[in-house]
């Protein structure tokens, strides 16, 4: 069975951000006020194969350990749903 | 009343990604095999003051065709909720 996979890797709390900085510095410029705490991480697609379900969830978790993020900096959140038919 | 946003900003089917490649190639390599279609975007994570769901979500849609996302190669995905109390 394919799953389709989304993995957000952000920037634990503490760890200091430049690009989410400067949006926050840059929307009230353009008229966006009341915008606070603006952090960017990354977002991962992928589709993977897998048995089921946890079998999908426990991959994505080891890859993320060893190649997709870095945990002294970064956490991440897995979300995993299977694939609708046509994929 | 605060907003957790969440946008995640990802490539358009066809523009190359050449990080979400780099993955792709990557992951056979430490056994992590049965993964296609791995694209790299970025998430956005922000808290908006608005009166209403509707407004934060006009608000940040907003903010991704000015500022976040360039819609000539990238398309946006919105999720706003409710901002539990205590922030």
């Amino acid at each position: 069975m394919t799953f389709d996979v989304l993995v957000e890797v952000r920037l634990k709390q503490g760890v200091a951000d430049p690009p989410g900085a400067t949006l926050e510095r840059a929307l009230p410029a353009l008229g966006f006020g009341g915008v606070s705490g603006v952090r960017v991480g990354k977002a991962i697609r992928m589709s993977v194969d897998a048995t089921d379900q946890a079998e999908a969830e426990a991959l994505v978790a080891a890859m993320c350990d060893r190649l997709l993020a870095n945990p002294v900096i970064e956490e991440t959140v897995i979300n995993v749903a299977e694939a609708v038919a046509a994929q």
